[in-house]
């Protein structure tokens, strides 16, 4: 069959839109029709160039929500009609990390989707003169249609609307999944959130549903300190605009009467800024604090600290998709969502047209979008 | 009173054994006899002139076993006679971190512990000429007597012997505690332990405890091969002598055929380079790999990796004291010793007399003992 996609030819070139071919779905495969598919820094990262392990040409996109067509040979958990949300991290439910019950990390087919290819080593995808056009993150949702293997699907609430859910797929799953499956977060916790983006702003809501007492957001960019609080924050904090430096402001705010040692109890980096990732551990609490790294690093970049901040008690850890098992976690998801538990609607401040998919980067880039949408 | 002690007069010097003054025990505070004391690493790392926070002249030793002269107002839970180990990370029982239930780094006398004092600010050991001598991490074992706070002795059973027991007072608790508390390791786990000293041995008896399915022991020395399989060593890698790097090669021998993806679940750095401790963070399993770090860094050095290997499901996290709350734990390590459940006796390779302190120190640096004690 013939779709329409935006298709990344290059590093660095605007997506262009075009008519593409995809195959139909091979054994264990699954067609699926994207209704609604968000626009992530991810995507924005490979586009750029920066990513080394970029491939082209090939169809960005990742957070995405589709109704099924057509199911390959084998496929018994989806039929055509199933409402779906791609996963670049799948759930196999059967290989050694999804049975170890300790990781998210699925590896069933992580080799060729590394590859930008199908777990049998082929692309569906194809330019109309045969090329072949690469998969992107096991996604590539910036097409109208696209095929995944049936454990990178979850099966979702079809009564949810595909452009708010379609930002469950990465942005809402990792900002709440790294507070309740990574840093498991207990009620009245002090937490400190670096970067008031996308996932910083999901952090935020969830670490609001954990019951945290302080919530304390870290943005160069006051006009942050609004969408924080929508979301829950309690403290904002802008670096350029305190006395010294942000740990020992942070070391000081979260001080109590009892307790004057201070730190926060959890810290979450949504920046990808390795000197931030630093102060992020650096100004949780000595004994227990907790940091995690969300954000996706620069190409070689590295993360430094003296071995004394964890040998005094602190622990740095990371998380990917929130700690979040696709198929299992992210249909729960969409239903806090139906339920009003979390909120997603004002996060997408803008609707766009597949043509304009090139805008939604531009808004990116002015810092002007949380989250913008592309509609089918 | 007066009392014999080997004390460190300046940075780099041998220790000086001299007969000093002693101030009875003041307010909360307890007289002890030390009957033995081990020679750590710390106490070298101190004496060297390495440590930067390093007071002279002051007596050293922390690892430490004796009997209880004399009780200051107030104490309660101590009398004459009681056997104890003096414990650099006390226990108050009452301070926002020992409440915490998340850390064992009791905070109620850490600055002037610090500063080589006593909680009210003075010393209680002095030349014969009258200049102050410091304290050194609350204990000062290096002499026949010392003045220790109330919080910061573990009662043990007194049929214990001293010249064993006191090995429980640093080494043997921090390697144990680091693998019961603060990784806690589940039976069946694969786990690799840097350095195989008498920190690394410990590690490793306390992987067998937990009943680790493979324990692999790192050294560039193979002479440490033989004391590591006496503790319960599994494998014996020397870096020098494998082809590639140490990471690879342990990701490799942890592959099975189900998991072909390889790496440890848990590590421990006991060397204290900053270099080893980014192999032992990356040589663990992605997607749940421990990282603990033990040893203690030069000054000024710092750890360094990839967030990618965080965010990719590693954990890096340090101890101290090995996780263990001092007051609690030390009588029960003390009982498994009694009990056979533990060995410490072989590891006990020198008996030293005070006068020969400084002997002790020269086969550390030899690389002769594992621990050499010094007996009063
Ligand atoms: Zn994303
Ligand atoms: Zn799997
Ligand atoms: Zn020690
Ligand atoms: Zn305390």
């Amino acid at each position: 069959m013939r779709t329409r996609a935006a298709v990344a030819v290059a590093p660095g070139k605007p997506l262009e839109i075009m008519e593409v071919n995809l195959e139909g779905p091979k054994k264990g495969e699954v067609l699926v029709e994207i209704k609604a598919t968000g626009i992530c820094h991810t995507d924005e990262f490979t586009l750029s160039g920066a990513d080394p392990e970029g491939i082209f040409p090939s169809i960005l996109g990742h957070e995405g929500a589709g109704v099924v067509i057509e199911v390959g040979e084998g496929v018994t958990t989806l039929k055509p009609g199933d409402h779906v949300i791609p996963l670049y991290t799948p759930e196999c439910r059967e290989c050694p990390s999804c049975l170890s019950r300790k990781t998210n990390l699925c590896t069933a087919i992580r080799s060729t989707q590394g590859q930008g290819l199908m777990p049998d080593g082929t692309t569906r995808f194809s330019m109309l003169d045969g090329t072949p056009i690469y998969h992107y993150m096991g996604c590539s949702t910036f097409a109208n249609h696209t095929v995944l293997p049936e454990i990178a699907l979850a099966k979702v609430d079809p009564s949810a609307p595909f452009d708010k859910i379609c930002y469950i797929g990465c942005g809402v799953t990792t900002g709440i999944g790294a507070v309740l499956n990574t840093a498991k977060v207990e009620i009245g916790a002090k937490a400190v959130v670096f970067g008031l983006g996308g996932i910083g702003l999901n952090v935020i809501q969830g670490l609001k549903m954990a019951g945290a007492d302080m919530i304390i957001g870290v943005d160069l960019n006051d006009s942050k300190k609004e969408w924080g609080e929508k979301f829950g924050m309690t403290h904002f904090v802008n670096p350029t605009k305190i006395e010294g430096s942000v740990v020992q402001h942070i070391v000081d705010m979260t001080k109590t009467p009892f307790d004057q040692i201070g730190g926060a109890d959890y810290s979450f980096d949504c920046t990808g800024n390795v000197k931030v990732m630093r102060d992020a551990l650096e100004c949780t609490h000595r004994g227990w604090g907790v940091s995690v790294v969300i954000g996706v690093a620069a190409a070689g970049a590295e993360i430094q600290t003296r071995p004394f901040q964890l040998v005094t008690g602190r622990v740095w850890k990371g998380t990917a998709f929130g700690g979040a098992r696709g198929r299992t976690d992210v249909p729960q998801i969409v239903d806090w969502y139906m339920q009003g538990k979390i909120e997603i609607d004002s996060m997408i401040t803008h609707k766009l047209k597949l043509e304009d998919i090139n805008k939604g980067f531009d808004l990116m880039h002015e810092g002007k979008s949380i989250r913008a949408v592309v509609e089918f």
